[in-house]
């Protein structure tokens, strides 16, 4: 399934150097679309309306994927998988929506998803020049603190005191070569319309995932409201007749993050020790969570959103490293690596300007090896209950300082969004979390050893269980007033505080400095200086190769279009059709878990019409991000819904294979099928047709 | 910890070229012991007698331990944790004996261990002139039948019709190289004497596992039994005085597996395939029996020593990937490679003789690319019960067969011990077991897709959970007396069989035997054939440079000795000491699991001379296999018991590094103390130093 990779701790380093692109390669940028390529492959000139639409009518959730309006109302198409959360935290003991689905009565009746934010792209502004200015003859610390303080005068200045509307992003694109500044209109109250069965939005579960044929409808249907009415956007048209094989196709969407020109030593850091650690701790992480679901059918319920966010995580990281490991893979990169050192070095100026890029990232990632594992094994530990407390001590923290010295996510003009989740009503699930929270501990003593002063501070002289049992049943953060309270009281309030959490929280917060600070200045700072010295050396080369527009950037979770065509491809002597349909989903049910069909899908089958289009493969360039993505066609109506790609475009990260790369969607044909036959959503199904309430 | 890691599919291809030995490394068989290196270094020649000593005083475990005869009258030391399965096996709802430990009153109320087997070696011939005339011009598949009809020639003859008192292995040293045959005197009546808390036994628990300083005593005593009698061997002296600082010692063990010469091309299959493969897998049940554990104290004490197990095993084998990932290690192996072909090709006689055994490796290779995935998560299915199902219906379709075209383990010579293995009065804990077959299934499922053929068979249209609870629900092979019926029975009995696990076992045969005859006749003969031919290379070419007497060969799971001093190293600008003492245990001590002592020892802190060594590090080059080798001084009286190795010796499947290996031992002078002033186990004290009851 197609999500960011949120999961990942934020010490990983992304790679945002510019790729080089290939057929149908590349997650363009709206204002820098492959105007010559598409009038070329497929004669098709998009019109500046046309575009602006896209933009206009396309959106994001904050938490990790794309979605689209497809109503004048704010109607909001999304995956299934993408309102994970929602339905689970508005799930009870009585009420499974997770797995039974979910139809809203009524607008009247359409419940809040709690802390659920939508983001639209309004307005996008090049900061190029203005951070090269306030980062200008600055290394290391010095580099990062100036780029973190041009980061807080830009957004605050963005926002214009309004951050309850507005959402600014700088984002750095072709790492240096690029900055811009990403203004969003922020959307904080988004309602559940409609889900199905998580039998059908998922059929055939963690087997099936990232495989194609597929036979799912990853569909969840949401609503945007402000001051307590549906908002009016721009929209997609839906048009119910799908696409068809071999037709243009686009998705509109938010591909979280790319490494395609990451360098070859950075990928060999990333295969040989940051995705065996992360896959080694998930897959741990995984078996406790299934034996967990297996106790009960509470703690089935309770552990299935999280189960399926570590399962999708490690068949993608798995498809990442082994893409990685593929033999000629990591010959190449290193091959291009040299190319370009030599081209620097081939010319007095460019060496002036370029210098030795590769060689600073050699000294950052050295210091990474050393610090690693110590890290990622506090992060792994932080989360949850203690999560929150450790964000309540950093917000007391923060706010005291000036805003340009402060930590990403502090600015003033992310206090809104940060109080917002602060105070969210997401149910807390004790046994869960303190299953989860003593395995974190439990890793992180096997990682650091008995005598690691971080252990000793999380743990004392307690077993891990003992700790964790300790740690819950002290704490009162379950409680959104209680994290709310301690947030407005500020330091004060985090002083005096003896909740357990809070003063475990207090007594890391110096070892999480240390870490944060390291990585920022040592690591972070020299990779971002170095990767943006290369990325400006490809654009110069490319240029003087005359290749400029073949240049997309790395994915940055921000607004990308992609074009494709409707195709299936080939695995070695079998030929993939690009649909599959209703007839071929019966015979793939074989009616025990993961591959039993809702009881209403049985019923209505004799009401369906069984060629009917399901799912779809398509060749657009997509990755974690994309979840929830439009698929529209050349008239700028959605034909389809975006929820995965294809095994093979698992190491989509790395490179694009147009090949073999395939997104796969759900056809809007199916989803009008299911709404009116199977779950007789009528409202609904009209509120499509006709483009309002 | 030590152990051989029989948790490995057998698949796995072991190396078996040869090293060549630097400083103290290497695991000598007796027959070829380093004589000028011993002399050289420490003056030292032992005598003939000395060595047969030696060899009469040491043991074998067969699941996979080493160990050694300490008095006259059968008593037998080895490690606390090669008993585990004894002590869990002997446990019930009242008794933990795992957990608590064990005191026999007398010799009388010594229980036997159900299943283990202990063997001495009595004789090593060699075999290398029948073996090469046996498989002389064969190639593959007939290789690979020659081999097998070689192996059962041999020990049908070597154990003289007499199986219950012989065990007889062929063992393929140096590859190619040499062929031995060991005969060891088999003795299936162990019981179990003292064995003290595992909260001693394992402080510091996984946490500790292979680091240094330690407090451990992994120890336990088991008697050997014959005709209801205790054996009298020769055996080792107990010194109760440990070693000293310096001092030469030597390890008398059975290292299980090495792979020092196997050639870069299957170094780097192990490191991108077979390894992650292995440690994804693990990290899984790690989890599953993590939080299964957690669920009541019934399930921890089930679960405890199959959880152990894997820990061990993922500890151990993340530290082997972790070797093959420094920088350097592959190149400097491809070197090697490459160097010994260009010797080979360098004259036309040696291009004649060895060829170029680098490509038949790779040849064999890129079929077990193919495969490897397919076979893993098949075998992994296969355990527990279903196991002694595949076992059963093997044991009847094998002994059809006439002997020499038999798999190994179902020769006539073997029959005894598979006997003994079905027979054996195992406890059978449902819940667990439904459990890991429910896993192993997810798992199946998961790397082989909902529409592989072997999937269909194991689930049918059922759900992982469903099935693994019908079959564990409906089967009868948790009764031994069951189990023993179907395999005198024969394959009629089998054949009329309608109990579910051996249905199923029935279905999936033709399925195992096509994944038993590729391994066997694609990979593992090819495979042999290359690195013996490699092999015999390296020889000559140490030959042609008079350097032959430096090499040994990789580990086989057979009787070696290797020598080293009692020496701590340096880490960083820590000195790591070589001893630690009951001061240092006390100190580490936290009161909560792992870091938790005993009532008994807290009760004995008064009691105690606290600056009694307790554990100490030698340079000994071992391995796991060797976990229970007795540690062994000048005058071949025993001063240590080894139990575990340092975190840099985990590399040591591929190489020894003097500087940073080290081997664990628990003190022969702290075993005294705990047996005098801790257990008040007066009689065995006193059985210690006379040498006998």
């Amino acid at each position: 399934m197609r999500v960011v990779k949120r999961l990942l701790p934020t010490l990983l380093i992304a790679g945002t150097a510019l790729g080089s692109a290939q057929a149908e390669e590349g997650m363009w940028t709206f204002d820098h679309l492959p105007a010559r390529q598409l009038k070329q492959q497929y004669g098709f000139e998009p019109s500046a309306e046309w575009i602006n639409h896209v933009i206009q009518s396309s959106a994001r959730l904050a938490e990790g994927c794309s979605a689209s309006f497809v109503s004048g109302d704010g109607l909001v198409m999304t995956n299934h998988h993408c309102a994970n959360t929602c339905l689970t935290d508005l799930s009870d003991k009585t009420h499974d929506y997770f797995h039974d689905g979910f139809s809203a009565a009524d607008v009247s009746k359409e419940p809040q998803c709690p802390g659920m934010e939508l983001d639209r792209l309004d307005q996008v502004k090049d900061v190029t020049g203005r951070v090269a200015d306030m980062t200008s003859g600055k290394h290391g610390a010095d580099y990062a603190k100036a780029l973190q303080a041009a980061n807080s005068v830009l957004t605050k200045e963005c926002a214009g005191g309004d951050a309850t509307h507005w959402r600014c992003d700088v984002v750095t694109l072709y790492h240096g070569g690029q900055t811009a500044l990403y203004r969003y209109r922020r959307y904080q109250d988004v309602r559940l319309v409609m889900a199905p069965d998580q039998d059908i939005a998922f059929f055939g579960g963690d087997p099936d995932n990232f495989t194609f044929p597929r036979y799912d409808i990853d569909l969840s249907m949401l609503r945007v409201f402000e001051d307590g009415k549906p908002v009016h956007t721009p929209f997609f048209k839906f048009d119910p007749k799908g696409p068809k094989a071999g037709e243009l196709v686009f998705t509109s969407g938010n591909p979280g993050r790319t490494q395609r020109s990451l360098p070859a030593s950075a990928l060999t850091f990333q295969r040989d020790v940051i995705l065996p650690t992360i896959i080694g701790v998930y897959s741990t992480s995984e078996g406790a969570l299934w034996q967990y679901s297996r106790e009960s059918k509470e703690h089935l319920i309770e552990a299935q959103n999280t189960l399926f966010g570590v399962q999708n995580g490690l068949k993608s990281l798995s498809g990442t490293v082994k893409a990685l490991r593929e033999p000629g893979v990591m010959e190449k990169r290193e091959a291009e690596d040299r190319a370009l050192q030599a081209w620097i070095d081939a010319d007095a100026e460019r060496r002036k300007i370029y210098g030795e890029p590769f060689k600073k990232v050699e000294a950052a990632l050295a210091i990474q090896r050393q610090s690693y594992g110590h890290d990622f094994a506090i992060a792994r530990t932080v989360h949850g209950l203690l999560g929150d407390a450790v964000m309540l001590v950093s917000a007391a923290q923060e706010r005291q300082k000036p805003d340009a010295e402060r930590r990403a996510g502090y600015h003033d003009a992310e206090l809104a969004e940060l109080e917002a989740e602060i105070s969210a009503k997401v149910p807390v699930h004790v046994d869960l979390e303190t299953m989860t929270l003593a395995l974190g501990m439990t890793t992180m003593r096997q990682m650091l050893g008995e005598d690691d002063a971080a252990v000793h501070l999380v743990l004392g002289t307690k077993s891990p269980n003992e700790r964790a049992a300790e740690l819950m049943q002290g704490t009162k953060l379950a409680d959104p007033a209680q994290r709310l309270a301690l947030y407005k009281g500020g330091a004060k309030a985090i002083q005096a505080s003896t909740d357990p959490m809070i003063v475990l929280a207090r007594q890391l917060q110096p070892v999480l400095d240390v870490i944060r600070n390291r990585s920022r200045d040592q690591i972070e700072a020299p990779m971002h200086e170095a990767q943006g010295a290369i990325a400006r050396a490809q654009f110069a080369r490319a240029q003087a190769e005359g290749k400029a527009d073949t240049l997309y950037p790395d994915a940055t979770f921000s607004p990308r279009l992609s074009y494709g065509t409707v195709k299936g491809w080939q695995e070695g002597a079998t030929t993939i059709a690009p649909f599959t349909n209703f007839a071929g989903m019966y015979k793939h049910a074989t009616g025990s878990d993961p591959f039993r069909l809702p009881q209403v899908w049985l019923d209505a089958k004799p009401h369906l019409t069984l060629s009917t289009n399901l799912d779809f493969v398509s060749t657009n360039d997509i990755v974690g991000g994309n979840s929830g993505s439009p698929v529209i066609n050349r008239q700028g109506n959605v034909v389809g819904l975006i929820f995965d790609g294809n095994l093979d475009s698992l190491a989509g990260d790395l490179y694009y294979d147009g090949e073999r790369n395939r997104a796969v969607s759900t056809d809007t044909s199916a989803i009008m099928a299911a709404l009116k036959t199977v779950y007789h959503a009528d409202a609904l199904a009209q509120e499509l047709e006709q483009g309002h309430l």
